[in-house]
């Protein structure tokens, strides 16, 4: 068997055994759940929708991790540890959709717009989008409570004070503090100093996203696996960028992507306002009239077509797109140099170089 | 020295000992969060500033539950049980009162309404209220996240699969599964049948307070120590109809409560629709008028003082009022005949006694 075949092979048994394990947690869930009352089956089946799909990179990112730190293949501490991130995931989309208002989700209504429509088939009364956001508010505290359960399910290597916890609870601190740098910037980047935007969207990035979709899930399956510091450094070098990377292509294909691929509205970043690296290039290397303009149209929750077309144009006429781009492949160099240097079999090595390959060159 | 003065004492080490160890706790974190960026610190502030407040009820139980069953007067464990459930607490009010739109929390603003109002003394861009409700859903995250740290740092008697962890697991899932009840009911419950509505709401104050606010924190205490299953029993014999009594007090004084005592406006829970077991009784005792008048007021956010009289009047005259009245009464004598058949030691027997009748006799 080749190298690729084993790959594919241990990889797709990962994954199956991730979205098995997942449905065994959520079924036991389940029957506690109903015997409260059927009532609360919408948020159970709405956390199920959720981690069922995706492309589980923070769950592969994990695997790999501890297989490249010697961990035995298909072991089911990694398979609790993917679940655990994958809910993770799926609470912190939850409430991501509402705090950003995103009315979809991997092309479907996200979690409050379908208890929105849920209010309305029903006609229910008072308000449907109160309750969408109220009732999606409480489906994202139980799917973060669960994955917090799973977690604990992993035992003993990730009792208190393990290292694999250590790792845990400062992704989740990181990534709730990261949204908050994100929201912020929304609403105070346009009173705060402009040169420093860029960098201010560069470190929010980091924390928002980088550390959590990347270098945590990969240094945590390494925690796992009992990694030396060495190593765990070395799989930062490699993962940090890599996040990077992977946040900067997603801020440009947040007002470049194709809504068929994305699953997402054309220009749905600018709607809500994100101050991305993107953003940040073009306030600052647009002339006053087109900075204006985009400073003045972003966050507008009814940003026509016509506008995000200028805004598109402008950040590409300005070469803000351009010196995005130059930073994904700086990224993305500085990542797979990294790679080259971990002292790893090669089967997690490809693994990890393939992860890396679809994370920087992604069109959704 | 007298029970009472050793009970005084002890309860008062014990409080300060949670309120020292939740410091402890928050100082760690903040200089974590400082480290990714000043920013955070109102999100800090605010959980701080939760904690440290409240009557500690969760936290006592919990402690009088672990002494009942034998544990040692001050331990660490129970100390760190107490802040976990303290934090959980905190977030779980932070969630809440977005949900319920409440712009006062013991007296000041709520969570939300601090970020509203930092972000208009700050004159940053976009929309005060849209941010409030942004940071606030974080912070309650970020909170969430802490009380699961907090608990799994108790070590190997809460570790996964122990009967503490179960507790604490399944505490979480009613309280989020009854909070989801509560505002099915405000909107659902116009369109169902009527004459279920007393059982209705009283299945919604079992899971959503009365579970989670005693029965689960005793038991948690008491599982703590390795107490029995026939103690564990017994300790549900009289926390659960002693947390259904505190709900209902707390339901009543919603309505009837003089906003100098209770912190919060008068008539605050008639303007947020909860369908509570006195305003189900209204509705079923009430004249047709009477009941119509009040399903077409409540939730109704502009709702002025002489239509809270109004309500407050015809739920006085139609005995809905007094069935509330006896129905606290009931669960009081229920909750008290348990405690004394329960087999406890002096000390916190009359600890449990003090905190019950404080519990079902208190005015705010």
């Amino acid at each position: 068997m080749t190298v690729a075949e084993q790959l594919r092979l241990e990889q797709a048994a990962y994954v199956a055994a991730v979205a098995g394990k997942l449905t065994d947690f959520l079924t036991t869930r389940q029957s506690v759940m109903s015997a409260i009352s059927p009532d609360i089956d919408p948020l159970m089946g709405s956390i199920s929708n959720l981690v069922t799909g995706g492309k589980r990179l923070r769950a592969l990112m994990c695997y790999w991790g501890w297989r490249g730190a010697g961990g035995e293949a298909g072991a089911d501490e990694v398979v609790t540890a993917g679940s655990a991130l994958e809910l993770f995931q799926a609470a912190a989309l939850i409430h991501d959709d509402i705090i950003d208002r995103s009315d979809t989700r991997r092309g479907g209504p996200s979690v409050h717009r379908r208890f929105s429509e849920l209010h309305g088939t029903q006609g229910w009364a008072l308000d449907s989008e109160r309750f969408g956001h109220a009732a999606a508010i409480l489906t994202g505290d139980l799917c973060l409570s669960f994955s917090e359960e799973a977690f604990t399910e992993i035992g003993q290597s990730a009792a208190a004070g393990s290292r694999s916890r250590l790792i845990f609870n400062l992704m989740r601190a990181e990534v709730m503090a990261g949204q908050y740098l994100d929201i912020l910037e929304e609403v105070a980047g346009p009173r705060r100093d402009r040169a420093g935007a860029v960098s201010r969207a560069q470190s929010i990035i980091r924390f928002k996203s980088a550390k959590y979709s990347t270098e945590h899930p990969l240094a945590l399956g390494g925690a796992l696996a009992g990694a030396r510091d060495e190593l765990l450094r070395g799989y930062s070098a490699f993962a940090l960028p890599l996040g990077e990377a992977f946040q900067l292509r997603d801020d440009v294909l947040g007002v470049f992507g194709d809504p068929v691929t994305t699953g997402k509205p054309a220009g749905d970043d600018l709607r809500e306002g994100k101050r991305t690296v993107l953003i940040a290039f073009a306030l600052d290397l647009a002339g006053p009239a087109e900075s204006a303009f985009i400073d003045a149209k972003l966050g507008s929750p009814g940003l026509g077509d016509a506008d995000v077309d200028e805004i598109r144009r402008i950040i590409a006429d300005c070469g803000a797109l351009k010196a995005t781009e130059v930073l994904i492949e700086d990224f993305g160099r500085a990542a797979f140099s990294a790679l080259d240097l971990l002292p790893l079999d090669e089967l997690p090595k490809t693994a990890l170089r393939r992860l890396a390959e679809a994370t920087v060159s992604r069109a959704a």
